[in-house]
């Protein structure tokens, strides 16, 4: 591997900043590990010892390295990133999806993996244009949930659809005919949630590609943070009635 | 009023940066508003002059102010910012309350004012040490809910107590005995929601102060994000069973 550069989109690697997200990718994806970069005044550290262990065991290169986890982190606090391999992966066609079209904040990004991860729904479509899933910043608000997911990007939402034709679809619009609490109970599996931009929504044309849904809220705000929006979908169609 | 400063938890004044959060202001509390800055380029934008509108109806003087809009956001695109005075306010004792003990992320805090305002619960306890709920990045991440919402500040959980002792208590817990979706269908009110720290939760002791509450969530994350974690059960608390 070449000397290692400032993270961009057209890498073929990326880095996992911080010590719990590179435990999330050893543990789910080992094979993905490149090098392990570790701040100097922190190889004492109990996790980042566990980290060198761990990347030992797997003839993973430990290297200190100050500078460039300065600038991985954009001088956040950061011990220890893994440098890995970015990956593909096909979503499982019998699960539920959701699908995310042209999301834009990496932070949100980072936080509605996790929260899928947490409530059972690993399958991610992403609708490009949208933020890059492999930037650090992504990794590090997922805390490495994205090490645990199928994630398939999209150039279209038609191609998502050409690819998945038989999953029953659930907008999510501020003008939804069926509030969120029903539609949990006539929810037909397999299912594809599907949420747009954080500044625009979904465009209007999606409320006659399935059954409209919307979270009921006050008119004192104008809608709900996108990751919010998400992980409360995700919860509710994810528990016992 | 003096020059203008950066912001800082000391000053009585903060800035509303961005034009919905502005506007938030100006409808909720017109009577916090005290300058209206707005970027010299910006001048003939239409959210911009609606702003400069309301302004000059409440006698709010409006003044171009390109050098202190780019410091207030932090170099992000920021048309137009309110200086508004800081505010108190009580919450209401007949109301159910959302209570977060020490959150320290001003992104989460601000998304969780918005969801809390969303979902009917614009009673918001903070205990601190905690992010100072008026600097800018807060009120912008919240889109101007804090202009709407009763947010008191307590220096412990027991002088909250002191001064709502009837509310139910429903701390949220990783090792909560009760499913979410189960207290919301026993939940006495006025009740109170509780919340710990994004990094260390609830100290064990809160456990038995009521009724802790779990969100179900899979084994494959250590937790959700706090914001989600908060917009959940404030969902599923003001939803019709």
């Amino acid at each position: 591997m070449p000397k290692l550069e400032t993270y961009s989109h057209q890498l073929s690697y990326s880095y996992a900043p911080g010590i719990f997200p590179s435990h999330a990718l050893l543990n789910a994806r080992p094979e993905l590990a490149r090098r392990l970069l570790v701040r100097s005044d922190a190889l004492e550290s109990e996790g980042v010892r566990a980290l060198i262990d761990k990347c030992a065991a797997l003839n993973v290169r430990t290297e200190t390295a100050d500078r460039a986890l300065e600038r991985i982190s954009r001088k956040e606090n950061c011990y220890a990133a893994l440098v890995f391999d970015k990956f593909s992966s096909a979503l499982d066609p019998q699960k539920n999806h959701v699908v995310l079209v042209n999301p834009s904040d990496m932070g949100n990004l980072g936080t509605i993996l996790r929260a899928c991860l947490g409530f059972t729904l690993p399958d991610l479509a992403i609708i490009r244009p949208a933020a890059d899933v492999f930037d650090p910043r992504v990794v590090r608000a997922s805390m490495g949930a994205l090490f645990s997911m199928r994630v398939a990007l999209y150039d279209s939402f038609e191609e998502y659809r050409a690819q998945h034709p038989g999953h029953a679809l659930y907008p999510f619009m501020l003008d939804g005919s069926l509030p969120l609490p029903q539609a949990r109970k006539t929810a037909k599996a397999p299912y594809a949630l599907v949420f747009g931009n954080e500044a625009t929504g979904l465009p209007a044309s999606f409320a006659s590609l399935g059954q409209p849904v919307r979270i009921p809220q006050s008119d004192a705000i104008d809608s709900l943070n996108l990751s919010v929006a998400v992980s409360i979908a995700a919860y509710a169609f994810t528990q016992e009635a």
